[in-house]
C-alpha cells in the first residue's frame, strides 16, 4: 500500500500512518514459533478450568494488558490485572502474562519473579528476550518497539531491524504493536476455543461503566 | 508493502497483519478538518494554564482513552480520567474528550451531556457522525471501526468504506484504530507545544505502578 | 466509655472520636433482622460456587465496595468490582451489592436495575428505605448517615435519630459506618463458612501493588 | 456507652461494635503531636499551589489512601493516588503520604524511597515507628492495628496496648482505624483552610462513575 499524499496530511495523520507502517513490518519480525508457544499455552490453560491468567504490566504497558485481560474474560479465562482491587492468589497451575518492552521495568520483573515462586507459567512480552523478564519466562514473545529505559540498545536494535521510526515517544511503539499482536491472539484463540462473537458478546459485562 | 507470505503465518499474525492494514487504510479515511480541529482545541487548552482535560470512554475505549491521557499528562495538561479515583469537577474552561465506536454508549452519551451541561467544550471520537454523541459534540473526529452495538449501521458503514475486515471481535478495530490515531495527536502536540521526549520523559511518573 | 479530655485532643483527634462514637450508635439503629437477611443471602450464594457477586459505589462508596470485595475473594466468592478492567456479565445466579447512602446516586441506581432486569438478586445499603435503590432491592440494610445528595430528609432523618453530628462533610458518616458495618459482615461470614484467618490468608493475592 | 445487649446481636453487629470500639480507644493512644505534626504539613503544603500530593498504599490500605485523596482533591490540593492512570512525576515540593500497617509492605516501601530519593516530603502512616517506614518519613503517625505481615510484633503490641481485640481478619483494624483517623484530618484541615461543606461540594466530581 502506497503512502498517502503527504501534501494534505497533517503531521498527526503522518505519524497515524508511520505507526501503523511500523506494526505491520513488525509482523514479519515476530516469530511464528514464539507466537505459537503462546497460544498453546493459552489454549492448554483455558482445559485448565479452576485456573486462572493474571496478566501484569505498568503504565501504558498495563493498559494493553488489560484490554487483552478483557478479551480472555470475554473468551471464558479466569482473568484478573495486576493493580486492581480483584486480584487472588497466584498458583502451580496458574498463568502469569508480563508486558515490558525493556524487559527490566522492575515492578513487573518483581512481579514476574513472584509467579514464578509460586511455580505459576510465566509468559513475557517483550522487546529483549535476554532481559531480566525474558530470561525467567517460560515462554518468550519477542515483539518489536523502542523502549523508553534503554536507549544504547534500542539503538543497536533500531539498527538490526532497519527501521526508520516515526515520531512516537517513549513505549508508544511497543505498545501499540503489543495491542494489535495480543488482538490477533484473541482471533486465533476464537478459533482454537471454538468461540463465536456472539459467545464473546454473552460474557461481556451487561453493567458496564 | 506486499503481505507477508500467508503459508507459514499462523491464524494470530495473519490477522495482526489485516488489523494493521485496516490502521494504515483508515489513515485516508480520517478527515484532515477533523482532525485538526481537535488539535487546535487542544493546543488552545494548552495555553490556558488552569484548564483540565477529563478523558471518557467505557471497556476498551476507556483504556484507550486512558493511554492518551496519559501522553496528555506527560505533554503537561491536567489531565483526568472518568472512572478513576481523582475527578475533579468539570466547569466552562475544561475540555472533555469522549471516546465510544458507536457513539450511544449510554454511559458516556450521559456524562458528555454532564460535560455540556458544565459548559465544557467537547470532543467526540466515534464511528458515527450522526450518533447521540456525535450530535452534541463541539468537535467530532470520525474513526472508521465496526462497533458491537449497531451491526446493521455498521454493515452499510463496511460498505461504504469498502473494507473486507479482519477477524477482530466487537470494538477492536474502532479500539485499535483510535488508538494508533491519538498517538498520532501526540505527535503533533509536541511539536505544536515544541515538547521533547525528554520532556516528557520529565513529567512521566517516576514512582509507578 | 467517656470521651477523652478535649483539652489536649486536636480537632482531627475530637473527630475522630465524634465518627467512632457515630458508628458506635449506629450498632443500635441497624435493623438485626435487616443484617441476617443480608448474611444469609451471602452464605446461600457460597453454596452456588458458579455464582458471582458484583459490588458497586460511586465515589467513596464505591472504595468501601471494593474493600468488602476483596474480603469476599478471601472467603473465597467469585466477587467482582462495577468499574473495574474485569467485569463479567451478570445472570439470574448471582448477586449484585449496591451501596449508596441517598439510594438516588443515578449511576448506581442504573446499574442496580440492569441487575434486576438480568434477574440478579440485588442487596442494597443505603440510608433510605424508600429510595429510588432501595425500592428496588431483594434485601435492604439501613446504614445510618448522612449524605451528600438529600439535605432536608438528612434534617429529619437526624431528628428522628437524635444524633448530634460530627464535623464530616458530605457522605463520610455513611461510608466509614458502612466500611465498619461490612466488617461485620466478614467476621459473621467467617463464622458460617468456618473459615480461619489463615484460610482468608491462603487466598490473598501474593503479588500484590 | 454501653455495649448493646449481646442477647440480640447477629455477630455481625456485634463485631461491627468491637471494631467501633477500638477505633475510639485508638484516639487516645494516637500521639497528638504526631497528628499536628501531620496536619501542620498538609496545611503548609496548601500554600505551596504548585505542589502535588501523591497517596501510596497497598490492597485495603490503598483504598483508605483513595478515600483520603478524594477529600484532599474537594479541599484543593493537587491531589493522585499511586496505581491509578494519572500520576506525575514526584519532585522536591511535593509530599508523598504512605500507609502500611505493618510498614513493611515491599511496594509501599519501595515507592516510599523513591519518593524520598526525589527529595519529596514523606508522612508514613503505620503501626510501627521502628518499620522500613517508619524510619525513613519525615513525619510518622502510629496508629494501632494489628497487621497481617508481622504476627508476633503484633501480639506483644496487643499486650502493651491492653486492647483485647475484634474478630477482625489480617490488617482490618488497622484499615478502619485509619480511615476514620483520616476523616479526622480532613475536618481539621477544612478549619484550618476555611473550607465549607459547601466549598468541597464545588470541587467535587460533577459527573461522576
Amino acid at each position: 500500500m502506497e503512502p498517502p499524499s503527504s501534501i494534505n496530511l497533517p503531521l498527526s495523520l503522518k505519524t497515524m500512518y508511520d505507526i501503523a507502517e511500523f506494526i505491520l513490518r513488525s509482523v514479519e519480525l515476530i516469530s511464528p514459533d514464539q507466537t505459537e508457544k503462546m497460544v498453546d499455552t493459552l489454549a492448554r490453560f483455558y482445559e485448565n478450568k479452576g485456573g486462572k491468567v493474571l496478566v501484569m504490566g505498568a503504565g501504558r504497558s498495563g493498559l494493553v494488558g488489560r484490554a487483552f485481560a478483557m478479551r480472555l474474560l470475554h473468551l471464558g479465562y479466569n482473568a484478573y490485572v495486576l493493580g486492581e482491587t480483584i486480584v487472588p492468589a497466584i498458583r502451580e497451575n496458574d498463568l502469569a502474562i508480563a508486558i515490558s518492552g525493556s524487559g527490566r521495568t522492575k515492578l513487573i520483573v518483581t512481579a514476574a519473579e513472584a509467579a514464578k515462586d509460586a511455580k505459576a507459567t510465566l509468559v513475557a512480552l517483550t522487546s529483549y528476550y535476554d532481559s531480566p523478564l525474558g530470561r525467567i519466562a517460560d515462554v518468550v514473545v519477542e515483539i518489536p518497539g523502542r523502549t523508553k529505559y534503554s536507549q544504547n540498545e534500542d539503538y543497536f536494535a533500531r539498527q538490526i531491524l532497519g527501521i526508520t521510526e516515526p515520531l512516537a515517544p517513549l513505549g508508544t511503539l511497543f505498545e501499540d504493536t503489543t495491542q494489535v499482536f495480543l488482538d490477533g491472539i484473541v482471533a486465533e484463540l476464537m478459533m482454537r476455543l471454538k468461540k463465536t462473537e456472539e459467545d464473546l458478546r454473552r460474557v461481556h459485562a451487561n453493567i458496564e461503566l
